[in-house]
């Protein structure tokens, strides 16, 4: 199951070229996380999967330009790994066209691993917080690449 | 050769969790990117590489959690590979310790690629580009990993 | 009148205190003006008032502190005066309680000038500008102190 | 006495006019700040001063528009005012001219009060940090505006 998120644009996400800085998009996936996170954990047990961990490796796949608008641009995330300590995340930023199909800015990839702040060190992932894990898991090979 | 860059951190990058943001990161990506070619390249007809680019890929590995300070890190940038009209660049963000050593915060690598912004398209590389990235080319297997 | 924006919060908005960093509210302000003037003005011959103007003075209070949620927050701005080349804008941000009345957690006010970006310089206000700012004058006794 | 802080500027501070966007000049502020209680204050019992306030009131007049450079500008900052729970800083952002003279690019002034954040509530200045804050005071009329 994929988790959609409408991220709404600022005008202070664009640099000087007039564009969403590249930089920018990887707040978007943050937000995106968070989002998915906060709004399905809570009632289930996984409350510190929305801010409760660290990224471990980020990969950004950036296809178009997205300049600002005001319509929110949709992102559909959802996990492709679970593993003991880890589990891995994919994201489309995409528009949905009118006449059908998507225009895809930015396909990503992100490595998250639970941590305790107070420790500053990771945990494994609690069994409750993979039941969470589990909904959103989508195995690979159906990502529409 | 890697072009060393200083980079500065402020207390705004970091987040709720007291860290350096995982975003922020790619923004000191982008200032070492900017320093790279504004001090080399404009002697050299290169002119075009700071700014007049697009990132087109971008990987970003988290090793240790940065916290704020006053003394900048260490960011060594350099080139890995260099196509027809994209170029790769390799960075490690990093502290040389005292005692000799460096602790490695984090690894990345960023495909990007000319663009005419006015036109919003990509282009080749200019053969006087190609020989300040020549300049910055370091094989893969030196990579200190 | 009053424009009325309802200004999403990102997570990357709290900083290591945990709350919304003052910095941030500015930049909330900057959106609720983009918001005002690209929405209103396009129809009416004052299309340069959300990107072709400079921020000439800021004064901003700090009320009440905001803390990262899903729920967007109301950002209320009108104009208290409109001069040859200036003019100026009040803003509230608030919440509306279900109980009825008004947390505000910051009132703002914004000296603006049209620019010229190509020339580096300050212009006057066009008839049409003004018609579009007239809209939105509020006598400044009437604000909600 | 003045707080003397060279504040590095980033490629990403630029918005898409090409300017140092107004809301970065705010985390200027801030980051000179921080700088000034954080270099001064721990010696002297005044270790909250850097983190452990909250900002009141801001207010920030834009004199000359700022554009990316590698040089940091220069951010003078000093007291103003101490009362009971709150004091008053001016700042100015600026270049000290090889010809001599200032260009100054900002003034501003910040009201700030020390803050439980355990607790959510402002808290009386105490008397260390009060020396520290003395320190640093200059008179208005000394200002030069």
């Amino acid at each position: 199951m994929r988790h959609i998120y409408y991220c709404p644009l600022r005008w202070a996400d664009m640099d000087s070229q007039g564009h969403v800085n590249n930089v920018v998009y990887v707040d978007y996936l943050q937000e995106a996380r968070v989002d998915m996170f906060a709004v399905h954990a809570p009632a289930s047990g996984g409350e510190d999967l929305a801010e409760g961990v660290v990224v471990v490796r980020h990969e950004v796949e950036f296809l178009v330009p997205l300049v600002f608008r005001f319509e929110p641009v949709r992102i559909e995330s959802w996990v492709t790994e679970v593993r003991a300590a880890s589990f891995t995340m994919s994201y489309e930023i995409l528009d949905e066209l009118p006449e059908g199909g998507r225009r895809v800015f930015a396909r990503a990839a992100t490595v998250l691993t639970p941590y305790v702040f107070s420790d500053q060190r990771p945990r494994r992932i609690h069994p409750e917080e993979r039941a969470v894990l589990k909904r959103f898991l989508e195995p690979v090979h159906e990502v529409s690449r």
